[in-house]
């Protein structure tokens, strides 16, 4: 985790052989693992203790391949409730300092009790 | 149509008895429907000449109810594309000088050569 | 309504002018409004008495354009739930006794106390 | 792969500790990246020859933990189409011979030319 605020968290994924192609590319699973992760914990940070965050369902939309250095995964809270949330989940890939949007999505999820 | 820019269009629907519901909300098909609209239209000013816009799906959270004088739709390209763009869609409904963001989605678009 | 069953709920569209475009066929707005209907009551026939449903979310392909006399919209309950259920959309248009799926999507509900 | 026939693949991916969590359930991650790869060459399977699959986008609903001895993920095709390709998306996860369905998605896909 690269970066945490109330509502907002980043997550970076280095290109490491395990998670590229043959291309070198980042696998697009991994690009949408780690943004529904940014948005999970992003809606968590504001949930009450003794709670625990689900993943409802997720939106997104591939739009660029993940070429680069290492991608980042942006969830930012839209819309926090006390039983749904609502992200916004956007990835990066950065190859020589230059960084590209390569997905964008939309995520709801819910507030449930910690269970023991 | 209340503005509209490259790659960006606004469009106001006055809570009207014809797209209200008993108790005075604007239907959440209304609130869809306008954002689709916008989200189609930002697309469209971005594509060339004697083409023509279709929508190949969209994904809509409903945040709110549409309470309020009015409601607005606003579409914006996220990613511009020769054959496909992916736009945001924000509706917000404004009750007495108050905005509120009522519903947030995502949407791809196609360019399709205009029929004859 | 056209048929209403445990889960599963049909409302059909007559192709009147108030909801066709120029070229005779149904706005794609009307499509997306009936399909969130019919997944609404689909959902609602198996929530318990003293509750309400509400539209959390849905996404939308619109797979061809409405042609025809009447569009029929299916909502079915692929998932039952306490607090949310998730149904499939589908979106048929008929056209000289001929059926055409015109658009297909999947929504989630939450199901909420009745407001008195 | 489990399974391949005309617009329809099935992938199989056994609970191994490299994708399962503390608790002995697939992640999500896991489950929604082999729903994307099962849509993607369900997709595939009706493209001609010297072309290749992008997926444009998806969405999915997580319904239940993906608990069990192995997952399994089918993609079918709703509506091929020259450029864009529809899919429908669920995973399950089979425990001691019971199967339950844990997720449920659509995907856009899109043909393109391949890649010398």
């Amino acid at each position: 985790m690269a970066h945490i605020a109330p509502g907002r968290v980043v997550i970076t994924l280095p290109a490491r052989p395990e998670v590229t192609q043959q291309n070198g590319y980042v696998h697009a699973g991994a690009s949408s693992a780690i943004a529904d992760s940014a948005g999970g914990y992003a809606a968590f940070t504001l949930f009450p203790e003794g709670t625990s965050v689900l993943t409802v369902e997720y939106k997104i939309n591939l739009l660029a391949p993940a070429a680069g250095d290492h991608i980042e995964a942006v969830g930012t809270v839209l819309k926090p409730g006390r039983t749904l949330t609502v992200c916004c989940l956007e990835v990066f890939a950065t190859h020589q300092q230059q960084r590209t949007l390569i997905a964008t999505g939309q995520q709801t999820l819910i507030c449930v009790p910690e269970r023991p």
